[in-house]
């Protein structure tokens, strides 16, 4: 196989990118590892160059160069059908509404939360570039982005609530075992937990032992890298 | 067959609730017709009395007498699983989440719009009923709850985004064919087409096209009962 992802790296090994680590786990799913390739938050021009944009992760199978985690979560899926179900049965329509809930309402959420602090999981050279991209487009600095934090924690609480409940009663996300619908939902919680030194997710709560039980999956594999800068 | 269907009766006919539009879809996607019994919404006590609990829908299968939408869901699917599926393939535990978002965070978002308007769809003998339940839970008056028009609607942008794009992306939340997952999501947006007189969705949106088509399946379903009291 001559898959190859390449991935953001951050301060000394850090990386706490959500799409990256949805499609670590997918990778991990399916028993293929792949050749990893580094790349800077600043890299906007190199990554351009591979895949016509400016985002990663991005994977290419041998010509083939696919951009978007949705889409090489489906890439991987259909070339790789035989090995375990990202989406077994039916579920990819659904687990769309999910990937796209998580990119915008729980990613948000937990942006607010993290913005301001996050900065320092990247490396020095890309912090420039991160604050400027992200003030603009939050027309703020990222500390007034974070500010009102009881507000922002009250909506983390009642963005969170029907994940809390879902997990009440079963497993995961996909049902009785874990797929793609999980991979998304855990690596918004681990962007939350690798950028910030906070916890988030109380002792006992329902969420909490889902993504602890997906931290330790795949050998630990959502430990294997370095925690927020000390 | 022997099905009852428990459904809530307002306002000269009207049935805005999104629970009982859920169930109803779900009956008709597998092309089973129940016998319907009306209750109002101050039937507290005879619901009790019926179900051991106080909301509808209630469903009951000759002795068997099986509360909240979800578990009639399921009941159905697992009873009738040679009629078209409501889950297909392994969707049922993300479908899951997709009933507990558009429960909470959906249904808040849309309750904020319409609650203080919501109540002319009742029987005027059922008005004080929600009045003062609705305000004991809520802490204020249904009026100042919905007070603040221009950041709910806002909120309500923010909260259907994920379902705009998805739509936008595919036909049904299920997939290409609609499923559960459909009948949940629109029946909150039946509860606030028929629970206020606004249009909140924009011609043109994927949102609009899908709540529209949903409308018109079942030979008009969704039109079937009167509209918002003019």
């Amino acid at each position: 196989m001559t898959l190859t992802m390449y991935e953001r790296i951050g301060h000394e090994g850090r990386r706490p990118s959500p799409y990256s680590w949805r499609i670590r786990y997918a990778f991990a799913h399916k028993g293929i590892e792949p050749a990893f390739r580094h790349v800077r938050f600043a890299d906007v021009e190199a990554i351009r160059a591979l895949s016509g944009q400016h985002l990663v992760p991005i994977v290419t199978n041998g010509e083939r160069v696919i951009h978007d985690s949705w889409n090489i979560a489906c890439h991987l899926e259909d070339r790789f059908p035989d090995r375990p179900k990202l989406f077994p049965g039916g579920q990819r329509g659904v687990v769309r509404l999910v990937n796209h809930w998580a990119d915008n309402t729980l990613g948000t959420a937990i942006r607010r939360l993290i913005a301001a602090r996050f900065i320092l999981c990247l490396d020095p050279g890309d912090r420039a570039y991160y604050r400027s991209s992200r003030e603009a487009a939050f027309g703020c600095t990222l500390e007034d982005y974070c500010a009102d934090r009881p507000r922002w924690l009250a909506e983390f609480a009642a963005i969170t609530a029907p994940l809390e409940r879902t997990l009440g009663e079963q497993p995961y996300i996909a049902g009785a075992a874990p797929g793609y619908a999980d991979y998304i939902g855990f690596s918004m919680f681990q962007y939350a937990r690798l950028g910030c030194p906070d916890e988030f997710l109380a002792d006992g709560t329902a969420l909490r032992r889902w993504r602890d039980g997906l931290v330790r999956m795949f050998d630990g594999f959502g430990d294997r890298y370095p925690a927020y800068p000390a």
